[in-house]
């Protein structure tokens, strides 16, 4: 990774003279390549905060050979790129930011000057296909912008994109010839007939629209697009790699070479430009999710009359606006980790609408927006927990939107249920829970204008779905039971903590019968906590409890992404309630003093595939989401200063400023929420409430300039890990004894001063109102 | 095949007392069975006049195995129904009628009482599947409404249509319980893989609305839909036969029961109703080429709140409309023949725009129309000879919005070419030429209100693209050579052809430039005329004749379904340029002679796949189209009785009143539009021209009501077989000297009125402006 010449001198003076020199732009901090090589799933290409065109370089996404049968790589290329990789197959304009689960990868794109080759060939054979072999020192990635030199053809490649459009341009040895394929069998979690069907009118000599229907994840991904080219297209042709049933026209045309119009299952296609002017070519790439003619709308409002060089300093533009939400003062590798991960919070959700607001629903049909612009990519499962409340801090007009896409989702859907894990007008039904309800909670707890009685009727149609997860059992039993379920134990207590979330809106609302039909379901925990072991356990429908149970494996005892260690803590609503079943206070500590600091044996690890010892901290996973919370629990035990100890102790080993930087998938930005609330000092425990818990600002300075004007300053002057511990707080000057912030104290601005200490302070604990929330008090 | 009772009597009644009695209808003639066996292509079911949704039995349409390899059927299962089946598989929305490539049979519903059956199982073994046998004595077929009873599990079914709703009434036995098949793998022209995509959504307990995508003969057909049922659904499921990549739903749900969302590639699904009140289960279907919400206004618009009974008699009553344009005299068959060629004009093209007027274009996007009613099914190569020619005497207003359509077509090609053979918003350019320009062209000279200029962009356009089937050698060399295609001889001389109608509307606008041009193309028939050999004859690019040429076969001679004795006839727009290359009166006359009369070599048959002797007189082919016009070329010789001959045998021998009644494919109406005009007693021989050639009536009297409210009636007293001869004509007892009828003349209305003889007036012969059109006077 080479740092671009004008950032790296940047880096040197800030490094020299802190605090930052104001031109420093807070982009020139992000190192996009953070998380590219093993679990972060982060993708180092371009795009603009929230944009839906995310373009970015693809290493490997070809299916893998198992057994004799090409499976596609549903986990390693989620973001379509490997860091470890010495080749790059092309440049595609969708990709997930993290995730865990694979797909997109739409509209690959790749230059080339030799002989024509319309497979990508294989990374152990570069010369079998059009892919290319690289170099990272040839790499330039900051925000808004990649770039990189394919040394087969000695092509240089630069990125940019707009929310709706990638723009490319090539740069071709002088006198090679100007060509590009344009491949739409390409995919991410690609698999032999993922492309349902691709569509390509080459409408005039500068400019092509057409789809591809997939079907992947995302079970019917409709992708259109509008491309259009700096320079006359000369030649052009295609080959089909699947026969289709008629083929009337092989017989009547040359269908391959310069026809108009090319249509099929497996379909790659070339242009050759005119390369007279020994220019550079420039592309854009205009997509939607609607039409080809929304396509178009959506070229002409974003990028049409721009060159590549004006629309990348947009992109840079837009960036430094976002990321300006936070100043902050810090060494670099920090402000790096800060900015990056406050980066990754601002890529998915992304824009799911055309310029003119028509966008397709999750009932595959066209609608138009009327009050609000519509998000996708929702991995509610990871992100109710950090990255909405973060956004309900930084980005509160988006999040507004987010969540009347989610209400206008739930209206869309046959189920009448809000997103579970929905990308592209599907659902794809990933992970446990219907944690929509806890965004919509959190939203209106935090002041957020979205209509309270439509939001309500959401959240308990997504509870009320007989069928969907055994929300049926739940009902009736008070829990899910393993006859049912291997994750019965987890979906148990999301399940108990997400009807909190109801309980909690259905009360403000003044709704009684609701909140006390939730609050007897939020008390669902309960049920499988086996007092006797002092672990959530799973238990069968007649009431036994699993017998042979272990407390550290994941797989086959009732859990999932989580031990019982972990999922034991999970009752975020209800802390009070579970110290008490823990057996008090004393116990509670020391069971989690246990999780952070045992030893496991080796053997633990020879059962793990996405677990190293280097991500556990004890039997803590920070990679994985159920535990995110956990840390910040002593906070209602008589020992708050351990949080201190821990926050400081996950965010300093878990997150480092390279290319395996991540210790878990980013998740969509939650492990990056995590991060720049938990440098900001408090965390969101328990969404639905107002509260963000107390833990210990990670830098000396932090400014959060906010969209109502206001300014909060978060100052912890000789913060460092050896001042970890905090001694005392003060909000606009005077002491501050409660455990968490309100958000009213946030949206307030002014300033929230701690005081650092090598020490814990062994006084400063919280009782009465001054503890953090529990339903039980 | 059981005639209605209340039919058969008032057949009776017609039997007894020529003229027809009032209470007989039109619609009461026509028998849609003819031509449902063999190679008519004809559809039994139920629809309304150029109605898109026609609801039929499907009785196979399985791939058959060819070498091991299933393949779809092509040719035999164009209509989805062969009469000499004997199981139903169920009844499909989609049909084409007559055409000779088949496509469509869209969301097919199957009712049954017994056990679960996914599959449709095998003719050979009904039990193996859903399917059921099937008595053709209980089958009625009449316009508009079809019924049949499944024997296997006895329910009755009773089917209707509006334009876009199809209508079913399943009555089942007392007690049984009620059951129905949603395939939505099944299709007519098969394959493993046709089915893109299908998506259902059970909306509620009576309506279910979804979609599929189709690969067929139509590249990408969308057809979408709404389903209401007369009583509630007790219980429902799926099966998908086939595996797709993200199996999220599988882990997480029952869903192959009562989960209301059911998407994949090979969706069977199978509903249960409440049977309590052992009253029947009506069905609505609506189907919408735009979108889900399409088909719910259509449904909502066409058939809400109407009863089974209610919309049967709508339907008839549409039929008994347009049917009514014409009245005649005649015995049984000859009124049974007329009425249902009538009929069969009536199908094709139909009416593919939803309710609102939004439709899919040929660019695969949705289109608003806004002064026309969008058409589809154009199978041009055919039915720019009479049926199109027939609506500009009968059928006016819809050919304007078919003319529109095809405008509207042409504007949204990427080639900006006017339909070749398009269906469903896709364009499978099948066959040869570019006959929309002779429809077009025909419109205007018969008095259409279309747009001239628009019209003659689109016609020059669609015969200027140089890649289309050798256009690009047509322009440069004045003919298609053998070298590039094997039916370079006939694409020559239908091109040459298309051309006139170009030049003839260039000239009536004053544009000399275009005419020019293309009355110089429209003499490139000569360049493939062998005047040595007398006949049209394929050559190479180089100007060579191809060698050991066969004047009889059609494959492997330059031709396509047509040899050269026929399509040596094929220049309509200049039969006296080609009566001069034939060497004159008496040559052209004895080839004529010959054509009609050879007898052909037992061996000739063994190299046909399609053509039997019993389709033939001597050489000339009435199942083909290229033909059609040439027993009216003698009207052009010295011998113009030959025509009012050969006429009345082919009606005679190629249409009867059974199931294989028509001697060749119906051809969307082409073959039955012939029989038509033909009866009237004229033709358009030369469709451009304003002229109807004059040949004979088949029937004593017809009155034909026009949309103007004129009424032109047909006489001609005592004709019969023996009295087959004209010996004079009178037009508003004028006696009338022209061998043809002007545009004009019909409009105006009035009585044409033939004297028949059993002798032909040798001196009935047409010199100078009494002949009809050619370009070479």
């Amino acid at each position: 990774m080479r740092i671009k010449k004008t950032t790296a001198c940047n880096l040197l003076l800030c490094l020299l003279s802190l605090p930052v020199m104001a031109q420093v732009k807070p982009a020139d901090y992000v190192n996009p390549i953070i998380g590219t090589n093993g679990m972060g799933h982060t993708f180092p290409g371009a795009c603009v905060p929230h944009g839906i065109v995310q373009l970015s370089p693809d290493t490997d996404t070809i299916p893998h050979n198992v057994n004799g049968v090409y499976q596609p790589r549903a986990y390693e290329y989620c973001a379509g790129y490997q860091y470890k990789d010495s080749t790059i197959v092309g440049f595609s304009h969708t990709h997930l930011s993290g995730t865990g689960h694979s797909d997109l990868g739409d509209i690959l794109i790749m230059p080339f000057t030799g002989p024509l080759q319309t497979n990508p060939g294989t990374a152990s054979d570069p010369d079998s296909g059009y892919r290319s072999r690289f170099s990272h020192n040839t790499e330039v990635a900051r925000p808004g912008y990649y770039e990189v030199m394919l040394s087969d053809d000695a092509i240089k490649v630069q990125l940019t994109t707009t929310e709706r459009v990638g723009i490319h341009k090539y740069t071709y040895p002088r006198g090679a010839s100007q060509k590009i394929i344009v491949d739409l069998n390409h995919a991410i979690y690609n698999y032999d007939g993922k492309v349902l069907w691709a569509n390509l009118r080459v409408e005039n000599d500068t400019l092509l629209t057409g789809y591809r229907i997939t079907n992947g994840w995302s079970r019917v991904n409709y992708t259109y697009f509008a491309i259009s080219f700096s320079k006359s297209i000369k030649k052009y042709g295609y080959e089909d790699k699947q026969k289709i049933a008629y083929n009337g026209f092989w017989r009547r045309f040359k269908v391959n070479e310069n026809f108009p119009e090319i249509g099929g299952r497996k379909v790659v296609s070339y242009f050759e430009f005119d390369d007279s002017d020994n220019k550079p070519l420039e592309i854009k790439v205009a997509l939607s999710g609607v039409s080809t003619l929304g396509a178009l709308k959506n070229l002409e409002a974003e990028a049409s009359g721009r060159t590549f060089d004006e629309l990348t300093i947009q992109a840079a533009e837009k960036w430094n606006k976002e990321l300006s939400v936070i100043e902050a003062h810090g060494d670099k590798d920090k402000l790096t980790m800060l900015y990056t991960s406050l980066y990754h919070t601002l890529i998915n959700p992304s824009v799911y609408a055309d310029v003119d607001g028509q966008y397709r629903g999750v009932d595959q049909a066209v609608h138009q927006t009327k009050d609000f612009m519509n998000y996708t990519v929702f991995s509610v499962w990871d992100t109710y927990r950090a990255l909405h409340p973060l956004f309900n801090i930084i980005n509160r007009e988006r999040n507004t939107d987010m969540v009347k896409s989610m209400i206008a989702h739930s209206q869309q859907s046959v189920h009448k249920a809000l997103p579970v894990w929905s990308h592209m007008g599907n659902e794809n039904w990933c992970m446990i829970g219907y944690h929509s309800v806890s965004v919509l909670s959190d939203a209106i707890a935090k002041g957020l204008p979205v209509d309270k009685d439509q939001s309500l009727k959401a959240m308990i149609s997504s509870s009320s779905i007989p069928y969907y997860d055994h929300t049926d059992e739940y009902m009736k039993l008070g829990y899910v039971s393993f006859d049912q379920s291997a994750s019965a134990a987890s979906i148990t207590l999301e399940y108990a903590y997400d009807d909190w979330t109801i309980y909690k809106l259905a009360q403000s609302m003044g709704n009684q019968k609701v909140a006390d039909e939730y609050k007897k379901r939020a008390l669902s925990y309960r049920n499988l906590f086996d007092k006797e072991l002092g672990f959530a356990r799973p238990r069968y429908a007649d009431g036994t409890w699993k017998p042979a149970f272990s407390l550290l494996n994941t797989h086959g005892e009732g859990f999932i992404e989580g031990n019982s260690w972990n999922y034991s803590f999970y009752v975020p609503h209800d802390v009070n309630g579970l110290i008490e079943m823990m057996g008090g206070d004393s116990r509670f500590i020391n069971k989690l003093d246990s999780l952070f600091s045992m030893h496991l044996p080796d053997e633990f690890f020879a059962h793990t595939e996405d677990v190293t010892r280097e991500g556990l901290l004890g039997t803590y996973v920070h990679g994985n989401e159920p535990s995110h919370h956990i840390p910040y629990l002593y906070m209602w035990s008589s020992k708050p200063w351990k949080t201190q100890y821990w926050i400081r102790e996950i965010m300093n080993r878990m997150y480092r400023n390279n290319i395996d930087g991540l210790c878990g998938n980013d998740d969509c930005g939650q492990m990056s929420a995590w991060y720049v609330l938990s440098a900001m000092g408090f965390y969101p425990v328990c969404p639905g409430t107002d509260q963000y818990v107390i833990g210990a600002p990670y830098l000396p300075y932090m400014k959060l300039t906010l969209e109502n004007g206001k300014e909060l300053v978060i100052k912890a002057d000789k913060v460092s890990d050896k001042n970890r511990y905090v001694k005392s707080v003060k909000l606009n000057g005077k002491p501050y004894h409660k455990a968490f912030i309100g958000q009213q104290d946030i949206m307030n601005g002014g300033e929230l001063t701690f005081e650092m200490s090598s020490q814990p302070n062994k006084q400063r604990i919280f009782k009465g109102e001054n503890r953090p929330y529990s339903l039980s008090e």
